[in-house]
């Protein structure tokens, strides 16, 4: 790593010849092989963007020019150009986070890793730049093909085409993935540009224009084809871009540095929007990745790095019990279908996709319409599931609402990686889900506790005909079968305080969500020692608020929720809303994520550090009740 | 009135002659001019679909094949058409919906009234149409030029490209605006295919070509020249439609029925999907619409058909106190800017337009992209302010939280229409937003209850720097101002109870939001004449909640709170929340909208059916004293 440490900031890749640069890259991916196995992290994406990088931070002057990275996976080799190069805690708790952050260097703009954002962020940049007189300064977006599916890239794409005097250079970083392989028309269209250059397609099209043009005759094709050399630069922007108004180079060989100098200094002299198009091969240099057809390494866990496989294998996850369950449920259900927004395989379809290939669509990273087609295709008589990650569905919020619930359409959405997911950051806890989701008419949501819930509580919301309905879990291993001890209404009680004392059955009702099962009999066994009785129920179904619920509750002399998910608005709101309107006036406690953006860690560690385990719980209820008791003897 | 009497149903329109067609598209013309100068409604863009929806009915077979019509506003004349011909009451509680409803007719599909989504529609419709063995049956899908600025569109159209066999004809209503003209790229774009008919764009750029190519000379530009009649039909497609993989047809006289039925029928049979691009014009035939270059009455309330003036004129609205003060701030404040979703009229930013017009965006009915857009402003240190109805933030929520309040930026949301709205339905009412918002770490919502407090808390928002800020007010009229009495915290006292007793300042403290102080003071009346002593407060910013609330909270034995939002998560469940955080556990009841799809009717009504009135406010809250006391005594 001679070069690569010596490498403290951009300008430092300035006196580098091309020969060294050539050995830099080759020491980045090295680097990268040797460092995120050991650790975890986005391999491939990295991998596919050494040169890219290497030639944006040569061309343009970061910070002075923004370069912004959509998404924000592929910015390691950017990490690693503007002075972090200590990779040994990624993604950890203190160490460099897995996405850009602009606590970490001034080199950093966006950090949301939600995809799709980074033109409009160009465009708000281009335009407050110019209307402080600084129209000369470039906005530099880098975006993946993939993330050019998602609706925000075409409003923002609309807008900078608009604002022809703007210097914003769209870099696409097409590798015909995102996860997935790409899908879709614009797909197809970058296919055309880059198999064919364009200039093929439009001879051939030449061709046909002949045809119908017999007065011409021969010449016009003659004319066109003898014309190819010099038309090719005039005809490759003929795209849909250029039909928008933005500029078009490419195709541009992305692991050329000089290629890519020469094209993004040209782009950078343009003053106006313009498409520079790169090719790149996602895991590029890897063998390991390269030979990956599911996802060219886009995310992985520890592995070895010269294998590429992963050290540890886990336990059953939650995805997989799902992926499993729908496959049976695709078996005994023609009318099921299933919709992923680019994420077959992390949302565990895949097996769903092999079994049925006519019932699976892959609408690309477009949440709103996996959401809106679902009613359409609901509509029309079958049952959607839609699988995305929880903190992904707030981008179909609207559509849920709008489009399924207010149309009354039965369509599943399965919520992965709900809660504290941790390493990933502030912007991967799905802590949002049951919150939003509460003020949606008619959405039923479920919270299964265990692998058992997830099947059982899937096949209930494929019944359901005439409304949304949610299913949610955690991220990771699935814990043991939490087993239930009867039922009180539709909530399974997890267990029963044994005693009761005149009409009441203990002193605290512990309404456990979804995967807090086991910390709430944790922390029941926690009271216990203290002298203090509790029933833990799960209702299951957290929406609407089981209809048996504020009786029981009004059997206690607290109540106490818990959930994986932010306080504000949670399913502990919406019980204590529902023990108001049943004049159950009780003293209630919620426990939640607090409703702040948390920085990356381990689950456990956050989990820790928010008061979100069975001890916290218990010392505060603890202290509640002591305060009741010392209240009730003053009284 | 002599044809459109006999239309009870679209295959009614099969047996009318050519003559007979342009005689009822006069009867709906002068029609819908009068019916709708009655009761109001969206007069423009009716008068702008006669033909083509006329079109429609004949070549298409409602509701066999799906007739779907985005946002829905433009549905009028398919209502005529198919069987709901008494206008008199519509929008009325009881009349005919504004927008196609499944509940008036087996014709309607959709009816959410939000902008962008029939593409999505129509690409899930299709699919099940296909899964279900009817491949044959075409779906329909009416789209303006100013919904394709939307990124759903885009999203929709991706996917409908990538499936080459399924029917979908998508119909674009092209009359180069939305309420206002249409902004971006796509409209640069479609105003070529409409003025220049492409083929001479083509010319243009061959002559260029020309330039570039000498080796050929002259004879290819006379060639291409020579060859212009028989190439027109081909070079239509070539634009960024076809890129994506879709036939295009047009562009066609959207009021030139026989070219209508001509190019739709070429369009059902081509058996994949398909563009039909028809030029209409908004307000056809009525010339105070078609010379008014506002919106060309795109929506009018009660008017004088004849003049097309309004008969009555309201007193000052709150969208008009807003447009004032943003012309006020802009001139003290040059790094203010502010952005419209193809809305400047309607959310008061003209007057701010053209003021600034360097400071002003209308970035197409696009909200994520003014909410990200935004937020690269605010990156370089301007502050935005993104005005857009209340019910339309729902959509850009994901950019709200990640983009804007993750990153710190100081935006300010201005929502318009909060609340009950009334006669536009139930996707109309901005009842959303106090509650979803709850869950945005650091985002601070005010709730300004008069015109003075509107231009004051604007104020006071665009003071914040490192979060976001939300000001949402009503629709209409603004009512007079209301006092306040001082200040306990941040919270303006609008009733002290006048007497204390103990410890206590009264039996019941009402927290009011915004325009719901009137209706809490007359319920504090109400109460007092029962002999149930109030304090009335008004929190001004119900997001974060007021540091004194609870303290206040503690000196009464009731916490009642009202809110025109959804009682969901809303302000009630948040200052439920803080009471618990604060171990304050007194009884508290929240008064807000049911979290239900609300029936269109006037907001009066709505609000007397839901109980969100002073009588029902006192009420119940005497109830609940009188149960309180019961229970005191029997202690």
């Amino acid at each position: 790593m001679a070069l690569l440490t010596r490498i403290r900031g951009p300008r430092d890749l300035d006196r580098l010849t091309p020969a060294q640069l050539a050995a830099l890259a080759e020491e980045i991916r090295t680097f990268l092989v040797e460092e995120v196995s050991k650790t975890g992290g986005h391999l491939g994406p990295n991998l596919g963007v050494v040169e890219l990088t290497i030639a944006l931070h040569r061309v343009f002057a970061s910070p002075r020019d923004r370069i912004l990275f959509d998404t924000g996976h592929q910015s390691y080799v950017h990490k690693l150009l503007t002075g972090r190069q200590d990779f040994s805690r990624l993604k950890m708790k203190g160490g460099l986070s897995g996405y850009p952050s602009r606590a970490e260097s001034e080199h950093d703009v966006i950090e949301n890793s939600h995809a799709s954002t980074v033109l409009g962020y160009a465009d708000g940049l281009a335009k407050a730049n110019k209307i402080q007189g600084h129209k000369d300064r470039p906005v530099v977006a880098v975006i993946g093909d993939g993330a050019l599916t998602g609706g925000m890239a075409w409003e923002a794409l609309n807008n900078i085409a608009d604002a022809k005097d703007l210097p914003v250079v769209i870099v696409v970083n097409d590798n015909e993935r995102s996860y997935s392989p790409t899908i879709g028309g614009l797909a197809n269209h970058l296919a055309t540009l880059r198999t064919t250059q364009n200039y093929e397609r439009f001879l051939t099209w030449g061709k046909e224009a002949l045809q119908r043009t017999p007065v011409v005759g021969q010449p016009l094709f003659d004319t066109l084809h003898g014309a190819k050399k010099g038309l090719k630069d005039f005809i490759a922007p003929q795209g849909m871009f250029e039909d928008l108004g933005l500029k078009y180079i490419g195709p541009i060989d992305g692991h050329d540095l000089q290629a890519l100098e020469s094209a993004l200094t040209k782009a950078r002299g343009f003053g106006g929007p313009v498409i520079v198009h790169c090719l790149t091969e996602k895991g590029r240099g890897y063998h390991a990745a390269e030979n990956n057809e599911e996802d060219r390494f886009h995310a992985v866990g520890v592995i070895h790095p010269e294998t590429g496989l992963p050290i540890k294998s886990s336990g059953k996850d939650w995805t997989s019990v799902f992926g499993e369950e729908m496959v049976a449920l695709g078996r005994e259900r023609k009318d099921i279908v299933a919709i992923t927004a680019a994420m077959l395989h992390p949302v565990g379809l895949a097996p769903f996709a092999k079994a049925f290939p006519e019932r699976i669509f892959d609408v690309g990273i477009a949440e709103q319409h996996a959401a809106v087609s679902a009613a359409g295709l609901a509509t029309n008589g079958l049952h959607p599931v839609v699988a995305v990650y929880a903190t992904f569905l707030n981008r179909a919020f609207d559509q849920v609402l709008m489009d399924v619930a207010l149309h009354k359409l039965g369509v599943t959405f399965v919520l992965d990686r709900a809660g504290v997911t941790g390493t990933d950051g502030a912007s991967h806890n799905g802590m949002w889900d049951m919150s939003i989701l509460q003020v949606v008419p008619g959405l039923r949501l479920a919270a299964p506790r265990d692998a058992d819930q997830v099947r059982a509580q899937l096949r209930e919301a494929v019944e359901v005909a005439d409304a949304p309905t949610v299913v949610r879990y955690s991220k990771g291993t699935v814990g043991p079968a939490v087993p239930s001890l009867g039922r009180i209404g539709g909530m399974d009680v997890l267990r029963e305080s044994g005693e009761s004392v005149g009409d009441r059955r203990a002193d605290v009702l512990i309404v456990s969500v979804g995967a807090m099962a086991t910390t709430c009999l944790e922390a029941a066994e926690l009271l216990a020692a203290q002298g203090i009785t509790s029933t833990v129920v799960d209702p299951r179904w957290v929406k609407p608020v089981d209809a048996a619920l504020p009786g029981l509750a009004a059997e206690h002399r607290v109540v106490v929720t818990v959930e994986d998910n932010g306080r504000a608005g949670g399913v502990g709101s919406a019980i204590a809303q529902a023990l108001r309107d049943a004049d159950v006036d009780l003293p209630l406690r919620d426990f939640g994520i607090p409703q702040e953006f948390l920085d990356h860690a381990k689950r456990e560690e956050i989990l820790a550090e928010i008061g979100l385990t069975a001890p916290d719980i218990a010392r505060q209820v603890t202290e509640l009740v002591a305060r009741l008791e010392k209240a009730e003897v003053q009284a």
